[in-house]
């Protein structure tokens, strides 16, 4: 018989401490959970980082992670590449798994991972974090209750600037790492991940734009850390061609005559990590900007627009409990991973797995993937491409 | 010979007193010019009309203005239909014309009309005002320096609500007066006017994508005025379907690999009148919204970000006079009309016509509706369509 | 018998051309009001404005203006320390008078004004522009209606940096000239006048704060025009103190209990003619910034805050028609001068003098001289002083 | 010998589980130090509580929790009458302390504080946690390296909406419990001590206006936590006389001649926690809000505007490490406790305590109660108060 998971109990084990894994420890202790086990890149980095975040065990390698009996759920927070084999050898382990985005290479791995998560029954999560915002989840409520009306337009953008120069690098440049998407993959999945979940809308047809604003991009000899690069001291560079995305828009045709778009780019001089979207109805649009997450924009016709302030007292009360602190009191990224990681928890904990998760599983995980492969074939073939 | 033109000589006619005629009005008054005669939709109206603005002269129709031959410039500010036949007969008249926008109905009759202007050696203006905000000016001045860097995309939207409502009427849905292009003719045509404008840049291809959201409209039995409908009692209908687009989204490649996306909408909640758009080069990026024109955003990568206020001490020297007052003080869309309607009587003024106009021209006029056949091809055809 | 004056007839003076006379002809002509004659500091300097302004007639001297039996009504714009002699002499002529603030020197001007306005009859208009931004107007209607419950406090300040430097100069530093409140009298009288406007409110009394921060400044040895400084090239300077304030709080008690402080500075870098007020009260609040007049800002406690834009189907029916353009055609500064302008005309074209006139008027300008003079008593003697 | 502190071997202990101590025991865990033990009100609240949040030991007592050996330091999150014996005790128990603003309920028992923890050798903080957003320490770091040039005028605001009501109940409004000044005590005290960390400088004499609004207020008959009365179900009531401050305005006079004024109040409606500061230098400006904490805003002169955003890329090289995220990726209210939890358990981790602490001690606590005493005197005397 399997045993009661409890906070008290629960082996918890994260793989990869890079710009994310550090996220997922904090979500987790923010919720009174304990981190068991580290795994790294080798041996030597596990043992360090576990030191440096209090961390009682150091694994050898990633299966040794899998190989402790008191792990009983692994995040994975490692490169793209490694997510698919990670997330299937940790299901096979008979272990739940919470795992970064993308959640594979391609989507016949992402189907695979759909299809040995429902053998397996275990718990899986992935980490589309940005849905636990308080105000997306209100953005949904109001979308969901009809307050929007019947929905027109959903237009937006996600757009960075830590790849503008040449000699801004990163393992996300790498197809053999990262995949063959970059822009749409990495940032683009968030915000049609989020279209989705606020509107409950799957794409028909997608049609897409790519460029690669600069094809070729010095590699420095060493390895960074995402987003560190515009930190770095100057090193020694290789050049290094580029294949993947700099840019892409990609016009959406959703359900119902929906109609969408986005453009994602990393070349956005100004713009560090920002998330926008605008959604149009016959009522009334909503727009909201994960830079300043705080804000919700509802536009009227004939009364004044609104601002709602991500205050308890004025969210919908069934995504109340979301927003931990009072009205004012700004909540930010850090605060998306303590709601996924008290969702998935709390639905661990509460032991019945035949209940519909309130969390994104390995389902949404592999529909981000046929979605972007649609996109990539789209860009490719410079026609319309439908959808699954 | 021709009599030199003064400011106090020349003779100004305005045809039509909708929307759009009175800011014509005001801009010439501001700049201390007269409105010497008014035509109107038909003789009684000219009069009530020319009574209520303070014009001297009233004419029974537009011919009777074109025959008086103290008439020297005419301002069009008629429904779209009539832009061509009046701006060629005007031509033909030997008078200088102001045009309202989009120049013609068709690529073919706005080709002919840049002919005629050359032959005929008059003074031909379209009203692509939107250039003449102080921050746009500055926008352009910017990129022109090579502020902005090398060039990598221009992004952004045109959205209003004024069409939200299936009780939403005005002649521009109607093909036969406002054209087979509504939405991209109306605003769509601004934007793509401000981009080639501030970045110099000419489009190559475009891919379109439409949407007609409200394929019925409840057209009222009486006449009503652009975006008066807001304010407007509740009338007899008649059901009448629509063609032209609700939505559209353009992709637009423009020349040196340049990148461009804009959506365009009248369906937007909240949105009453947004111009945006965003400027992303290998320097800098650039942000405007027409909706708050005395700010100019600069986005940077290792600087912090900007706001350029309009204030003449701090835009660039050679865009510093078309700001009328000092910093703080806001100026907006009427002022648009000022400052155009002076570069374009100066023009006049100083005599020599060989020189290049600093103001836009039929030329510019055409390129529109070159454009905009492009884009209602691309939509229909759903590929890609070179540009002229 | 008294002449009935029309738009046509009227015949319309102006004295001064420096950064606000201008703003008062444009208004003028805007609502097709034609301006007759000007008066400058001299007969060269109004010869010479004249033309280039495109004004008819120039004259000699103020006095020569006022003798002209075609005039009907002055504007004046000229320095501060004019406002009281040329407002007199022009209702002693038996003249209308649109006056420049503040409306004098002292409060026993402003009082022997307001009673030579009263006994000669004629109509007297204060220049309280910016009681005329629709949205402002339209936030008076909302505290009237009783949309913002019962008042608790009056909040805000008017900022500006044009004066942040030591080389920055101006005639507004010399008491001789400008009078002995400066950043009180040149804006503070602003807010004050505004938020009196807005809520019906009297000020008991009140207790203020003084700095200057630079009590010596270099006075260049040529005349500059308000604003300009900014652009102007390095000339010649003398060192001259200064007594006049750069800094001021005031607190206000105003009737029935209401809260009120206002801090005013003219050496704020970065903010150019900031004038915001917050009117809190037991329903709701109001927030405007006059850089960004198109927006108020309604704050509420139940339910989502609330942005108004300036559209004219979203303001209140007693103030709709102060907006000339429609939602999102951003009005501004200048569009205040045409407002109030109109107000003015149109009340004197109906010619009932005994109608509460709608506009500023000697009154007003009266009550912020009384209201100065406390303040500036309450900074001498660091306690409260009652008003009036 | 004393036992060498590590993040292992600590034992923290927590008093009380409102509205803050939840957001120190987050802070405290995602350093990787754990939760000890926990005292509330009683043994039963303090068992329930504990279990809650997962927290080993529940004392019967916060005189039990102190006599556990195994406790090393305690945070004290209680009701504010509760600050000054509970420090106290702790120091007297030979315990480190990290306690919540305000310090204690009178300067004569602050002082008592500070000197006792000088004798005593004890590591004390108080939670002035806004100090710890990333961009008030930058704009501390620009002040510092004089960015800013010499100071002129320090001016804001912090406003709530949460005691809008006469219903609104807490115990913050009870003077026994939280002592005689409220919005000055609770929230402008925040106010000061941001200001003068940011720029060094201590205030010379205060001028206060206070006023209570409500001066009933009807209490319910089961007590409430802080902000949760907003999302109260109807109760029960009592009416309640309120002597303390619904409103203050504070004129400050800083050392070096540096103008202050600062507004609290917690009845403006849709201002949910709303912090404001605006510096204003001889040379550039800075504001930043609270409510919007990840953007710092520069006023310039002869330069556009800056907005900072947090990113560790822009921030000054000395504060770039209170940074977690990087540019865009929203931080907030929480992550404040972190920062504050690191700086303090660092610097007892390092063992040394001559060394000058990087966080807030009661020092600084003291020195707001000295201030908040010479304000209520002002307040009463209605004249301006020396401060110390």
């Amino acid at each position: 018989m399997e045993k009661q998971l409890t906070k008290q109990n629960i082996g918890v084990g994260v793989a990869g401490t890079g710009f994310i894994g550090p996220a997922h420890i904090e979500g987790l202790r923010r919720n009174g959970i304990q981190v068991l086990g580290l795994a790294e890149v080798n041996a030597e980095t596990a043992r360090t980082k576990a030191a440096e975040l209090g961390i009682p065990r150091a694994y050898d390698s990633f299966d040794a992670m899998l190989a402790d009996p008191d792990i009983d759920i692994v995040h994975l927070a490692t490169p793209n590449v490694l997510h698919y084999p990670h997330a299937k050898s940790t299901l096979l382990a008979g272990k739940h798994v919470v795992c970064e985005k993308p959640l594979a290479m391609t989507a016949a791995q992402s189907a695979e991972l759909v299809q040995l998560a429902s053998q397996t029954g275990k718990v899986n999560a992935i980490n589309f974090n940005i849905r636990m915002y308080p105000l997306v989840q209100h953005a949904r409520s109001l979308v969901q209750r009809g307050e929007i009306g019947e929905l027109f337009i959903l237009q937006g953008s996600y757009l960075q600037d830590w790849l503008l120069l040449t000699t801004d690098w990163n393992w996300r440049l790498e197809p053999d790492l990262g995949g063959t998407l970059r822009a749409v993959g990495d940032i683009g999945s968030h915000w049609l991940d989020l279209m989705t979940f606020v509107t409950g809308l799957r794409v028909e047809e997608v049609y897409a734009d790519f460029k690669t604003f600069h094809p070729v991009r010095k590699k420095p000899t060493r390895e960074l850390e995402t987003f560190t690069g515009k930190l770095q001291q100057s090193v020694d560079y290789i050049e290094q061609p580029v294949y993947t995305e700099d840019y892409a828009t990609i016009l959406l045709h959703y359900e119902k005559g929906v109609r969408g778009v986005v453009t994602v780019a990393q070349v956005c001089s100004g713009r560090k990590n920002r998330l926008f979207f605008e959604i149009n109805g016959s009522k009334s649009s909503l727009a909201w900007d994960g830079e300043h997450p705080n804000d919700l924009w509802i536009g009227n016709r004939t009364e004044p627009n609104q601002i709602v302030i991500k205050d308890p007292s004025l969210l919908a009360s069934d995504v109340r409990s979301i927003a931990s602190y009072p009205g004012g009191h700004a909540e930010g990224f850090p605060d998306t991973f303590k709601q996924l990681t008290k969702k998935v928890y709390d639905y661990i904990f509460a032991g019945d797995f035949n209940k519909q998760p309130d969390f994104p599983t390995f389902a949404d995980g592999h529909y981000e993937m046929v979605l972007c492969e649609a996109i990539a074939r789209s860009a490719k073939e410079s026609r319309w491409i439908k959808v699954g």
